[in-house]
This record gives structure tokens, sequence and C-alpha cells, in this order.
């Protein structure tokens, strides 16, 4: 083999064996793309805040936000590994800047123009077909563990996972703990969290994004105290069949710089296999999100654990 | 290139780059029809308003518009741009005025027969394949961001502008707040329209229609005072991927033709493309409709602003 | 061209214009059919009671109507347009009376085993291939605006539609309002009827069947007070598109001849096309019903008006 | 024509004309088979309590039942005329006794498991694709009339009833009244027999299963009292089609022999064309059995009447 | 049963027990139509030799003919059973003669642009789904039996032939002897003409076109000598099936009005079904050519043999 691997990579490509040959061929594009190319660890720019939380609370900190072509040429400029957004933004884009940099296409959205006494589920806005003719190179799903409407979401998820596959296409998995069997303020509980990543492992997902969890219980089956968080990611790792998925990190909401590289740093302790940061990269100024990005990639590529 | 382009049209060009060329000859067809060609504005009929509110209400005061010929025969006059209609209008006169001028299938509609307590929602009652087979050049489809009905809303209509997309038909998204998430009062709220404009843009729509937004805040999200229509309309357009999806704006209830051309002057100033009248248009005498229309049409035309 | 057209044909060929050839074809093999053939007027047998009410409430009166074969007979002996019937039905007759009289296949049924607080619906119960294959020249569909079902109902025709048209079939709808969105004793108010009507037409229907509308308004928008029978049929024929689409009337319960034939009279004076009657036929006798449909024959025939 | 017919089997295949001629000899296979051959009455043993009750309650009685092996060489000694189970059941017998006896492969399935409170449904649990592959002559589904799922239970099985026609499965309908529309202890009254056998035959069923109707109604069209079960026999008879539909009767749960007798009798009196007896054969011993079914065939067969 | 059939119909309809009722539907609209209605002849009108032979060889002696509209005009005044022609001649007619004549689309035709060495075969140039959506109520095939091209031409044509079955289109087929397997002069010899017509019969068609046969044997297997016309339409007539399939003969060239009523008489004292007379219609006037078939349909028609 050609291919220099380490052990990271190794493992998320052993948890593609029963996949098309396609969807090595799609992880390497991602593998070995940007500053991070060939390392095993991932920064990912999601845009799809404008869709979850309106333009307006979204972009007006910084405006040229409402422009799509800001987003990836951003991403491209800081190396990034790959690039994803719902449909409009990505069909705004595919063309000018094919090739540029890899793209995912986020498959489902929520709104918070809902009631909130809904239950939490994300609408499908695009299709596996979508994103092969945008040239993509994985589709993104949420899920919402916990909700009542769960059910019906994962057989909405399951015939465009079953999908995806047939073209090789990979299958990242948000997975957040929500809604009526959560109790509240237990979101991010760690056991709960532990759980959502197993139940995206069982689906299907490649890849798996979920936020960094707490360290409290919310399920009867108590896992003993993590105070480290770097403890909680490698009890998530687990939970993630050793490893062999890769997971990512949200990078939640905007925050002070040092917290936010402390955690990248717990992260890359853990075992885990880097972030997917929105807000905190399109609320700062371009200068100001490059910079930060430029911290993140280099924590992930250089610094010994 | 050999067609002129001004700023309006090649920013909605740019909008197309991922679709098929035949979306982008659909937009010429459009682009170049009637009195307002190679402008960049659109002024479009839509008589929908038979399903929504019943032929009694929509037609008895202008009883010559229950027969579907009278609505396509004064679009062409008035040198409209298109004329929208659900199915059983369009299939009833698509033979006899092929080729008159661009013909938009609405393919969903709601009705006034509910019982009041249902979610809003449209019934899907025409497809791609209609469309094509009427020489259609796009679809309309209204959605009711807000409705408890939205998220299934979305997965039906996802598939329609998918399917639409593989054959070129410009998607027109009618894009109208309402329902169980939405205050009272709140439909036309600004910051609400914003977010209803990107919702539609995400979902890939080519153009969408919505109404006048009112210098109100339905969300936490508050945007600051804006008391001229117009900085409300180019607010709206910056949501719309700043400008490069087309607006369009309802005429609304019937009203004095002062305050209309008003409105239109103001979405003009606020860089939006134009408008779909429908009500206040079929319900006046033919001549008086032809009138206005020709005010319209003029003020997209000629007036600088 | 060969064939003399009267006024009432050539307002529906014209409706037809987006429709494929064999639909023109079958629409004369129903206008070319018994004793009304060449008139414009219809008179259809529907026996699709059995389904819809039990077979003893449809068939206890006069058992011989337990056979499938009764019907048929009757309506080809009594020269009637065309006989319309659910799959059952036709499959116990389709070949043994193939070419004897148009056959049209009911598609969906409702039943009154269910309890009484469903939104009311009717199952689809046959298909277009169904229709096909049995040599049916069209197919009905009931729909009930008003109920909360309307949407999804809507939604699950529309296809059946779609691909009846592709194959030439006419598309008959019986159009019923009822359900949570009628008030009560409003099911046959006439502006709901016109309603009623416009929405088959929207949908596509070539031929539709509504009850006769009574003096009263069931919403807001008010239809002047109209005493005759034949003004308020005139009311329904303009918002089926002027007359462009056929409409039928329902002989709805058993009553006395005279006030039949009265209501006849009055459908063709205020420019209706004929008449749907099932339980009044099969529930007299043999002869009986052969006089009465005689009776009706007449007046669409001959009779001036 | 070389086959001997009475009138049993000539109103039967008149019912069959619009079906493809495999459907025929699918009901020659059936009708010519056991010790009825020829005679125009089958007796079949099902065997799909185990889904419906679990096996416990099914098969501990006579423990031999566990082994599916065990129904079908019972059936087959006991010279029945078809054995009828769901997919597992016949899968594994399908190859060992190919071509000994008549196979119906039972396509939707209830079981006990689910929450008291949620409307009586059967999930489909096999194809007509299975059925072929299986060598079956035709398929059995349960239908519940009454039930608030019926609506939706027929658009299911009306796609797989329309299937196995092209390809002459025959079909045979379980139609037990069951659910939210049927007053308490009225699945059997004589009135909701005869409708749930109507709605069978109208959904182009070619048998028909039904229990043995009570003396009593259950809806408001009140069928006269009829003592003798042969009289309420030949009023469902009536229903389906004059009986020209086959209708088979369930043996019910296990009952006294001379009870039974004197039931068999009356439904071959009442024009009935036969059983379906499973738990009263199953849950007896092998001889028993034997010895109770060969009294069945011989009032089938021999008894005059 | 309602209507008076003859042998002839009998035995016709008895070859259709294995199609789908539709099938029989259209042999009604075939047999019930024109000045030939219900005696079981027929007389058509093909108009393929346009393909066939190039329009001057076809329509310079009286050209009229150029205009697709005339020969339909022609047929339909001339009271014949149905008319024939490729595609483009259909299409242009299809829909302002739609129900007034039963038409029959020609799936397949030969030109004579190619060399004189190819192999006799017809290229296919329309499709079922044509036949469906222009309302013919069958097809036409040509084959040439004895061709080297024949086994191909057998796997084009049987597939176009089982589409058509599934929708109940009559099949009619053209057989004609031609080919490297034929010995000079011998395209019409008796023997190689039973063969050609059993084989169409074999290939499922429902009714077979052929020429008139001569004396003469062209293989190994002698037929007695048969001097008469008629004794030799006999023979063809035993080799399709005894007469359960419809055979027709075709007009040949233009030639004298004596000679071919003498034919026209023969055919029927033979058995035959009737006529397909092309060049021998359209290369005459109109009013000669109605003279000629009211002549044909005359000795149909009532003449006594």
């Amino acid at each position: 083999m050609l291919t220099m691997k380490n052990n990271l990579i190794n493992k998320f490509l052993s948890s593609l064996q029963s996949d098309v040959p396609a969807c090595t061929a799609n992880a390497y594009r991602l593998l070995n793309h940007g500053k991070l190319s060939k390392t095993g660890y991932l920064v990912i720019l999601p845009v799809d805040q404008g869709f979850e939380h309106g333009p307006e609370k979204s972009f007006s900190n910084n405006p040229l936000g409402y422009d799509p072509e800001y987003h990836v040429k951003l991403a491209i400029e800081a190396g990034l590994s790959a690039y994803a957004a719902p449909l409009g933004m990505i069909e705004n884009i595919a063309r000018d800047y094919a090739g540029m940099i890899p793209l995912i296409l986020k498959i489902n959205s929520n709104n918070m123009l809902k009631s909130s006494d809904t239950s939490p589920h994300q609408a499908i806005t695009a299709s596996v077909e979508d994103a092969l003719r945008l040239g993509c190179i994985g589709i993104g799903l949420t899920i919402y563990p916990g909700s009542n409407k769960f059910d019906s979401s994962i057989r909405e998820i399951r015939e465009i996972i079953a999908q995806a596959k047939k073209f090789g296409l990979l299958v990242i998995i948000w997975s957040y703990p929500r809604g009526e069997g959560i109790r509240p303020n237990m979101n991010t509980a760690l056991d709960i969290s532990c759980y959502a990543v197993h139940i995206a492992a069982l689906l299907g997902a490649h890849i798996i994004k979920i936020k960094i969890p707490d360290n409290i219980n919310g399920l009867n089956n108590i896992i003993p105290n993590l105070d480290n968080i770097s403890d909680r990611i490698e009890k998530i790792i687990q939970s993630a069949f050793v490893g062999k998925k890769m997971v990512l990190f949200s990078g939640g909401n905007s925050k002070n710089l040092d917290i936010l590289y402390k955690e990248i740093n717990a992260i890359k302790i853990g075992g885990g296999n880097g972030s997917m940061i929105g807000r905190n990269v399109f609320q700062r100024s371009y200068n100001e999100a490059l910079e930060m990005l430029n911290g993140i990639n280099n924590i992930y590529k250089e610094k010994n654990i």
C-alpha cells in the first residue's frame, strides 16, 4: 500500500470494510485534504445555522455571512477538512468551488419557527441524488434520540443511509439527545451521550458529531465521576465501536479562545477525531476566524500528547 | 455572451450554477418575456384563489373569472412575465395558449373547507410530470414555516423540487409563515419574514414569493426599527443570499392604487425583483386590471431609483 | 370534421385539450353510447352502495341486486351511458359483458363499519392498471372536501389521476363535502357545493358528480337567495369552469317519480350534463327501474327547454 | 370440456372471468385435490395461530405442533384441500412436501404483544414473490372491517391482491369484523358478517373465510330472525355475489364433535363451500384430528341434503 | 347474454380466452363498428404504403392521398371497420377523429431505400405506449417468414405483443413469406401461406392478414390441387386454428372490379373474415373508392353463400 496510515486512520478504514470501494475513496478525499491531511484528524466547518436559528440570529453579527460564498472561501483559506451546509448553500457554490474542498450536504434541518411543544424532529431537505450531482463526498443527518418522533425519524433516514451507501457517500450523523425521553438539563449527560453515539454507530454512520459531554448521568446506569474532559471523551470513543467510527465534537457557542483550545486539546488526548465548528467561526470577523482555525489545526497537527 | 445582462439578472443566474442548463434556459424564457423583458424584474399573475378561498369569494365580484381562459388572456394582454395556476386551470388552456406566455404550475394548494383547528398545510395536487407535459417553465409551491405540519410538508415538496431540478424547471416557493409556531399577528414580522425567505433559499428555491414585511419582530433576535418599506425589503433581500435568489412580493388584498404603486416603488428601491399579484387583478374589471398592471410594469421598467 | 357536435359536447371537448387523444376517444365512447348518444347528456348507473352501506341496506329491497350481473344487464337494457362499480363487481362481469356498455371502475370506497368519529375518508381499493385490464373507459374517485383527511386523500388520488391521464382514462370525481370543516346540515349548501365542484375541476377531473344543492350557504361568502333548483344548478355549472367540465347530479334517496322528473328537468334547464342514479334504480323492481330510466332519458333527450 | 363441473364449481369459475388463465389453473389445482376433489367443497387447514396467539397458547396442548412439519403431514394424510401458514412455516416444508398438497401463504399476521388499546391491524410479513418461489397456489390475507386502521390496511393489501392476480395466485381473505366501529359482542352479528363478506368480494377476493354468524344484528338494518344456522349461512352466501365467490367458515374454538358436525351440515345446507379449521385440529391428538377431519370430509362429500 | 353472436364471432371470442377482458372489449369495438357491425366480417383500410414504397409511388396517382386526413375520412365515410397506419399518420388525425373509427397503429415498417440484397425486415417505428396514448384498439406488425432476419424479427415483436396483451390491445400480424428461405415466385404458394398464417397464430396474433394464396406448393409437403380460390381460402382458415383466429386478405394491386368482387366472394365462401385493402382504395378517386368499398361491404354483409 502506498498510503501511509496511522492508527486513527487504520481503525476508521476497518469500519468501512462492508462498504463499496467508493466509500473508501471518499474517506481518503476527506482525510487527505487541508492542513490536517493524513493526520486522521478533521476540522469541518458546518453552516446550517441559518436554517436552524434563522438568518438574523446567525449572520447579523457578521453580515458578510449572509452570502453563501463567504463561508466556503473561509473554509478553503483556513485549510479545513470539509465544508458542510444545506442544499441551497451548497448549490450556490458547488460549481465555482468544485474540487477545492470536500463538500458535505446536510440532508435534514430543524427550524425555530415551530411551536415549542412539538417533539424534536428534523425535516428532510435534500437527497442522496442531490449530494451526488453536487459532487459532495458525504451527507450529514441530525438525529434526536429521546424524541417521541425518533422512531419515525429512523424510518426516514434509514432509507437515505442505505442509498448513500450504494454510492459510497460518507454518512455523518449529528447525534443530539433531545425530547420527551430526556430529563431536563440532561441532553449532554455523559451516559446519554454514550448511548447517542452508540445508536448512531448502530445505524451505520461513518462519522458521528456530538457535543462535549458533561460530568453528569441522565439514566439509571451510572458512569463513575469523570472530572477531566479527556476522560469523558475517552468514554464516548469507547461507545463508538472503540474508535472505529470517527467522532467529532461541536464547538458550541462563542467563547473564550483559551477555553476553546483547552477543549480541543482534551478531545485530542481523549482520542477524539476532531471538531465541527460553525458559529464560533462565522460570528467572528474573517481574520479572527482564520486565526482561531489556525490555532485549532495546530493543536490537532503538532502538539504531542 | 450575446445577452446583455444587468446586475439583477447576473446575480440570479449565478444562483443557477448547480442546475442543469435547461434551468438557465427556462430562466431566460421567463426573464425575456413581456413588458419587463430583460430588466430583471418580474410581474406574475397567480390564480390559485379558487382552490384557496373557493370560487364564490374569488370570482363573484367579476364573474368572467370563473372561466380559466379569462386569466391567461389578461396576463398575455397585460404583457406580464408569467401566469401561475393549479392543474385544472392550466390543463384547460395549455394547448390553446401554448407558447404565448410562460406558465407556472402551482403544485400544492390549501382550501378553506378544513376545520379551523388543523395545522396549516397545502395538499399536493400536481406533479413535475404534469408541468412538463403542459409545457410549463416552472412549478410553484407554498410552504408554511411555523406550522406543526411544516416538517412533513418539507418532506413532500423536497422530492418534487429535486425532480423539477432534474428537468430544469424553475422552482418558485410561496413562503408564508403561519401556524402554531408564530405568535398572533406576527405572520409578516420582519425577522420571521427574513427567516421564511432564507429557509426557501436553503430548500433550493430559485424564486421566492413573500408578503411585504411589517416593522415588527416576532422572534427574540431583534432587527432595529426600520420605518421605510424599502429598508425592510432590503433586509429581506439580504436573507435571500444577498439577492442571488429572486424575491417577489405579493399584492395582498384589494387596495387603493396610490398605496399599491408606492409599495411597488419601495420594492424596487429595496432591491426586490418584482410582484405576484392575483386578487388585485381579477377582482377588478378587465380594463381596470390592464390599467393597474400597466402602472406596475411602468414603475419596474422606467422609474429611476 | 364529420361528427355533429352540440354546444355541451364542444365545451367538454375543449377541456380535454391537454389530455392525450385516447382521452378524447374514451369521451366519444361515453358520449356516443346508449339512448343519449350524441346529445351531450349522460345517465350513468353507479353501484358502489354495497361497499358504502353494506349489502343488506343496499339490496334487501330487491334481492336480485345481490348478483353483480343484475346491474350491468339493467344498465344495458335501459340504454344508459355507462355503468360504474368497485373492483369485485366489475371483475365479475367484465369479460361476459365486454363492449356492451362503457365501464367505469370505482377506485376508492368508504364503509359504514368504521367508528363514527373518524374523519370521512375513502380507502383506495383498485388501480389504473385494473381499469385498463378490465377494458374500462374511466375511473371514479370520491373526495370529501371538509374532512380533516382531505389533504392526505388528495395526495393519494393525485397520483392515480396522473396515471389515468397517461392512458387517456376519463376521471370522474364524486365530490361530497363532509367532515369536520363543514357545519351541521351544510353538506349540500350551495356555496359549499360550488366550492366542492371547483376543487374537483382544479384537481383535473373530467366529469364531476355532486348532489343537488340546497338553497342555503355554509360559508361566509353569501350567494343570493336562489329558490329555483335550476338557478342553483346554473351556479354550480359556473363553478365547473363555466360548464367546460361535465357535472352530473346524484339521484339521492328513493323518491316520488314526479319530484325526480322535476329535478331532472331542472338539471337540464340549469345547464347540467346529466345524472348518476344508483339506489333509485336498483331498489325498484327491474321493470319499474327500466320505466323510470326511460322517463329520465326522455327528459334529457326530447323535452324542449 | 373434459372436466365435470357441478353448480358450485361453475359459479366459482364464472367469477374468475377477468383473471388470467393461471388463476383458473390454480383453482383447479385446489378444487381437484384431496378427498373433496371435484365436489366444489373445500376443507383447509390454517396454522397461523403461533404468530397470532403465541406458541405456548397454540401448541402447548399438543407439543408436536411446535414442529412445522407436523401440520402439513396431517393435512396430507387427512386428504384436506390445502394447507395455509405464515412465511416461516411454509419455508420450512415447501421443498420436502412440494407437490403433495396445495399451499397457501398467509401474507399478514397480528400478534398479542401490542398494547391493548391499538386498533386491530395485521402487519405484512411476506410477499407475492415469496408465494411464487415457494410454489403456493394462493395467498391468504386477514382484514378487520370495523377497525380504525381498516382504510390504511385496505391500501396495503390492495397492491398485494393486484400483484397476486398478475400471476394467477388465488386470493383468500379472512374477513373478521373487529375494532372501534363494531359494538361489543357484535363481531359475529349476521348483518355485519354479510357486510364483511361483501367487502371482501368487492376487494377482489376469490375465496372468503368468515366465522359462522350469530342470530343478532349489529347495525341498523335489520335482518329478520333466522334461527337456523343454515338460513344464516344462506344469507352470507347471498352477500358473496350470490355464491359466485367461495365462502369457507372457520371452525372456531374446540368443541364437541356433535355440535361441530351439525354446523358443518348447516354450512352445506346453506350453500357454503366448506371449512377452514385450525385449532380444532392441532389441539387434538393426531389420530383424533384425523378422525374428526374424516367426519367433516364425509359430510361435505356424501351426505344428501 | 344480451348480444347475438354468430359462429364467426363466437370462434374468434373463444381465441381471446386467455387475454384480459380489455381485449374482448377492443374486439367488440372493432366487430361492432361500421357497415359490417356484428357480422363477424371486417374490412380495414391500411395506409402504410408511403413508408413501404415511398410517397410518389403511393400517392401521385391521387395526390389527395398525400394528406393523412384524406384516408381516415374515406374510411369513416365508407363505413369501414378500422383504419391502420404508421405513427406519423395516426398522430396527425388521432385527436380530430377520436372515437369515429377504430384505429390500428402499424408498429413496424419496411422501406425501399435499402439495397436490394438485404434480407427482408421491418424496422420498429412505434410502441404500445404510442398506441395507448393515441386511443388505438390494436397494433399491426408485419413479419417475413422465410427471411434470414426472421428470427431476430420475432424476438423484437414478441416483446411488443406481450406488452400489447397486458393492456388488451388487439394484435394484427401481416404475415408475408419473403426472403432467402422462399424459392422464387413462391411467396404466395398455398402451403407456404398456410405455414405463414400458422406461425402468426402461434406467435399470439388475434387477427392475421395474408395475401390470397396461389394454387402452387413451395415446400415438400404437397397440398392437392385446389383450383377454386375458396378452397384455398378454406385451407388457410384451417391453418389459423380452424378459424378461431381471424384471417383477412389483402387486396393486392389495382385491378378490375369484377375480379376483385369475385375474390371477395371467394374469401367469404372459404370462411375468411374479410379484407384489408389499401392501394386499391387510395389509388382510385374518392368516389370510385367509396363505390368499390360499398360493393365489398355489400358482399360480406348481404350476399347469400
